[in-house]
């Protein structure tokens, strides 16, 4: 009974098999500054200068991965890993740089992996970010059987003085609101749960009610609702930025409105929202009425239509409207005593 | 029946409370270089000049969370999650600037989570590294029950012409040895699998193998020996370089030494090791013969008592070793055709 690391289930080379499948597709977000090829104990990437800060973020993409597996839909996760961090460090006002990943599984699946890390490259290149490194680990029993998990981390710069934040913002700045393409990545757990009990009410399998077309969808089923990209906001940020004097930005994701509209104003502020500005996607107004989630707990958890808010000078609202299409005037920063910090009017 | 997000699982207060017990100690991670708080949708830190290459790492530390788990140990994986990337990015001559970690599982346990993230935080701040961000994500029904992943991201700094790599590598080169504290992070599926063979054979629980003292060990149980801390490097690497022309540096993890030693020599170049150099522990012979594997598998896997190896210029082999207390003249870089690059006499 000789043992050996591949017979308990850790392969190293099924590891680096997986990972030259991508290799060309890796190697296409190089960018100038990258030295030195993949592969080295660290990836190396020329620094920008003292006049720039680094902006460092780390996310996950949340039990979307569970229904991309069950749809057979490995791609999007990839490149919702990579906007997810592009959306985050763009919130502090920096252009990305690099990107790391982290991918792990129980036992690897070189065909899944592949999926995954080649739409994680693609979202790279389209992002222009050069994805530096990653560490792919095999944990044998740790997770669900065929369930992988993903952690992206990603870097980026901005000149020093252009650092955004709430220490910006002032009252009656204006709030400008960027359209999302559903859900994101945040809120699935709770969106799954309303669809694994609507389908146990009609005693169907959970496949039956992600698949069938919906009326309220346009025709579209709810599982292609779900499992729609995690928009990167790169080119809207660039334009706003060239447009509007941009105080701060909060990017919707985990906790919803409450959670991270807060994050981009400064104590004693808060943000009076008018719900008449756009319009909720039926998509979240459907999963509400299924799982019967209260309006508050629905805003709580999801982006409800919204997936990026811009805090601008109130004086170039115009500007900014005008600079991204499909952007709407939400509302404005306003002094905040008590309770909860985001007031829909 | 109305839904919540907190009824399905995902409670994001009790992410917050998790995280609020260990503010403190990340707070004391601070370098001078960091801006603003926690809790920015990214971390912040003041860019090095141009002059200087930023060194990014990702890392795991496998299934060593499974023993933590089991023997109640989790202050070791989040310490060694840290050190880990340390030794990488200093594998490439980097000084370690920020870190940002992934944490997740089915379900928080703020306890856990608190020991876990606070023994990362302590090591940041022994390593002179500001702990910058990360993320903790809750997802139900993808981690075994009480399982947990963490993924480490790590950027330090090199000043340009100081980047260690094979291409620095000479013929006659020498190959300076540190000794390893364990297992360190690698390894431990096939570990596992040993002691749970090892257990089922002698019909006790797994727990009775691990916790019984080891003649072998000096009376340590396996347990204890498998759990000691990864250690950090870089006392030692600042002491070796600043006494010898140091060319590259190996970190031996995952693969062991053929899976690592050959990535810090360039094309045509192999290393010879002198078994004798170095008396491999008795925690690695006992592994090994508890679960009758191959010497060349151990090696394959294991780092068998040296966890990083400096190929330094070979005029300098004797002031390396008078720097690094415990590091041994583990042979030379010669030329190299076929086969195995790591060739063992």
């Amino acid at each position: 009974m000789s043992l050996t690391y591949k017979a308990v289930g850790v392969d190293i080379t099924r590891a680096e098999d997986a990972l030259a499948r991508v290799r060309e597709r890796i190697a296409r977000t190089k960018r100038p500054e990258v030295i030195g090829e993949i592969g080295q104990f660290g990836g190396l990437f020329a620094s920008p200068g003292r006049d720039t800060v680094l902006v460092a973020t780390a996310d996950g993409v949340g039990t979307k991965l569970e229904l991309a597996r069950l749809l057979d839909r490995h791609e999007v996760v990839g490149a919702d890993l990579v906007h997810h961090c592009v959306n985050d460090a763009l919130a502090m006002g920096a252009e990305p740089l690099f990107f790391l990943d982290y991918f792990a599984t129980s036992r690897i699946d070189p065909a899944v992996f592949a999926r995954v890390v080649g739409a994680m490259a693609d979202a790279c290149a389209r992002c222009g970010v050069a994805l530096l490194g990653g560490e792919t680990a095999e944990l044998p029993g740790m997770y669900a059987p065929d369930a992988y998990d993903l952690a992206g981390f990603l870097v980026g710069a901005v000149a020093r003085d252009r650092v955004l934040g709430p220490e910006h913002v002032r009252e009656g700045d204006a709030l400008v609101g960027i359209p999302s393409s559903g859900l994101h990545t945040n809120g699935f757990s709770l969106a799954r749960e309303i669809l694994a009990r609507a389908a146990a009410l009609r005693g169907e399998p959970l496949l039956a009610v992600l698949t069938e077309p919906r009326p309220e969808l346009d025709g579209l089923p709810l599982g292609e609702a779900l499992v729609a990209s995690h928009r990167p906001y790169l080119r809207e940020f660039r334009a706003l930025r060239d447009a509007a004097r941009i105080r701060s930005i909060a990017h919707l994701t985990g906790g919803g409105w409450e959670g991270n509209l807060p994050r981009a104003l400064p104590a004693g502020a808060g943000a009076q929202v008018e719900r008449s500005s756009w319009r909720v996607p039926p998509l979240f107004t459907l999963l509400g009425e299924l799982g019967d989630v209260a309006e508050e707990e629905c805003f709580d958890t999801w982006n409800m239509g919204i997936g990026l808010i811009a805090v601008v000078a109130n004086e170039d609202l115009g500007r900014a409207l005008g600079a991204v299409s499909g952007s709407v005037a939400l509302g404005r920063v306003l002094p905040h005593a008590t309770g909860r910090r985001v007031r829909f009017v």
